[in-house]
């Protein structure tokens, strides 16, 4: 979704190098076969109608937009490109849906494990349930906020000693969390739940998200019903949504599930993508970022199927334009950690910055900038970024 | 928000006695003095819009609608009402609002106690930071459902004695929780708290809440994330909101507060309100509801002031429409208990039913229904009910 100081009004765009084919030109042109992507949908302020069509229209519109954009079709003239694409420095960015719910896994084993080692028992890191479902819990959606916004440090409760009464302040532990999540395109019905057989037909694309996080103020609140405050100060995605479609020379092995889980979460095949996944830290001081985390999403342990098919076997309904995150996306190796919690091991190993100090949580003024991308042969998928900065 | 065969794009209604006062007439007749309400702001659908116009517009709304009721008012003849009126069994409710995120708190230091007791450890059955701050948890939005839709009874992971691995199948354990929530009127922006004092500003009006809840999948999936799926398969809310400015004469006491809460959330004055409410279950089998609990709104430890203002600390924003729940509200006696949970003790002291049965946990065809009043010097404030049938 953009916009831009000419065409104010917002449109669907596909990113074209360094450049926008807004969308309602290809319905204004009538170069969809699908009549009902030549009318206003592309401009009515977010993807969620679009969303809605289901899978076969995404597919039918992907590859209507591919013979526009090939040798031959309709954009493929100097001509065209200068009428009808828009730069992308030109044009102001806004949230790519209307988020009616949003959701956050915790799908990495990884970090499950580094987590439940530091706060629990090494010995039993990982609760019993973890190895049989996909633990989630359900976030704010109000608060999710597209790249570049500031994030306020936020105040709260805290209690780092344990002691009789809680102390009132600004959070000293601020986090990022490195995570991917998924937009819901079409939905289900309340009381209908979505095989796990079909659940990929529901995801309509992945974008990049910074579940920020006050460790703080989440050691204090979150028992017994979860995090709260910790989380819904804000939650950053990144503009761009890359359609699952588009990932499927990407797909890989996921990792081994033993226990072989519930008939209902049972996924054969490639489950599991392979993007490239990094955080940098820029402090005010630096002239640039720099990479803290590498990571990729293959390492997450639950599949977005397996997540959507848990999501719904209550029968909780799934809405277009929900967002399903990860949750914490770590790999195997102390490097590939998503989290500075799990990177510094709670404080004890600070990361040097290139500005001379070093950070054990966030400071005011430092912005982090998460970005991913899946290396095909001879081309590159991006992402584009999720960043924000603590203010 | 209710709709009728004649007349079928939703509107906004007061309901006078089995009557209901069409807004949308109120400002074709342009009977509003504040312009903005004589628009078609009753007739969007939901109560959005007329919520984010914020405190001062509802209560000059509201002195209208009372000034037309009154007597020598616009209404006051037999031809007007005749005219004007909708009975109220010829409409078709609707959900209020548009719920951008759903809220629920953990506010009765009863039923928190009586949970710790059962599931923890008696002599600690508090954790230690419930009487610091107001415990909550995002719910789920997409899943909260008027009175009169059915539940199904869900399916899912359960493990209820501590087995290697997990079972599947139907909830064994299906029970209500008496709640009662809030709209937010106007919200705030993102990093902007809403201070305590001017926290009741934001509160447009309450109604009843079902949180229907599969207590063996909770106790299965809630470590160490909070309830997810024994949650989000279905919430109950009543259809019409009653206005906080309508509560203003059962304002009374709360629970002394001790120890002290910080600052930021501290009140003074009568923050409580005396709401008695009701659960009944009707069996198939049954000819009519047996009220099994009988409770009150104004023994929640924390007051809804607190909850928003909690709820906003870290910068989170409250939009027009949100719902925030209480958390089961129980009072002090055995009786007044606002789950089956605790009417039954975790089942060890079944209710006997009015058909012969008995009950520990909800049944297939049991309708619970919830009902709620101020009662007033010679007048009563109905919140009509929150009912649903478990299929």
């Amino acid at each position: 979704m953009f916009s831009t100081a000419a065409h104010p009004h917002k449109r669907v765009g596909i990113a074209i190098g360094d450049h926008i084919l807004p969308l309602t030109v290809m319905s204004e042109l009538s170069l969809f076969r699908d009549e009902r992507l030549n009318g206003d949908i592309f401009g009515r302020g977010s993807l969620n109608d679009f969303m809605a069509l289901g899978k076969a229209v995404w597919d039918s519109g992907r590859a209507d937009i591919q013979t526009a954009l090939s040798v031959g079709g309709y954009f493929d003239t100097a001509e065209a490109i200068g009428r009808y694409f828009v730069p992308q420095r030109e044009a102001t960015m806004h949230l790519p849906a209307h988020i009616g719910d949003y959701t956050d896994f915790y799908s990495s084993k990884e970090h499950a494990t580094n987590v439940g080692t530091m706060f629990r028992d090494p010995n039993n890191a990982l609760l019993p349930n973890w190895l049989h479902l996909p633990v989630a819990y359900h976030g704010r959606a109000s608060s999710v906020v597209l790249s570049g916004t500031s994030i306020k440090r936020p105040l709260g409760q805290t209690n780092p000693t344990d002691a009789p009464s809680p102390t009132f302040g600004p959070s000293k532990l601020m986090d990022f969390e490195l995570e991917m999540g998924f937009f819901i395109g079409s939905g289900n019905e309340l009381g209908e739940p979505i095989p796990v057989e079909s659940a990929a037909d529901h995801i309509f694309g992945l974008v990049l998200v910074n579940d920020w996080s006050a460790r703080d103020i989440q050691k204090w609140e979150y028992q017994p019903l979860g995090p709260f405050l910790a989380k819904n100060l804000g939650t950053t995605i990144s503009p761009w949504v890359v359609p699952l479609a588009a990932l499927e020379p990407f797909r890989v092995d996921g990792p081994v599930q033993e226990p072989e889980p519930l008939p209902y979460l049972q996924t054969n095949g490639r489950h599991a993508y392979n993007i490239h996944l990094e955080v940098a830290i820029q402090s005010q001081q630096m002239d640039a970022p720099q990479v803290v985390c590498r990571s990729n999403h293959k390492h997450l342990y639950w599949n977005m199927s397996q997540q959507v098919a848990h999501h719904t076997i209550t029968g909780c309904n799934l809405r277009p334009g929900d967002l399903l995150a990860s949750g914490t996306i770590s790999g195997p190796t102390a490097d590939s950690y998503g989290s500075l919690l799990e990177l510094t091991w709670r404080g004890s190993k600070p990361i040097p910055l290139a500005d001379g100090s070093e950070r054990r949580f966030l400071q005011d003024g430092d912005t982090v900038i998460l970005t991913a991308y899946a290396q095909g042969d001879g081309y590159r998928i991006g992402f584009g970024e999720a960043r924000g900065t603590i203010v």
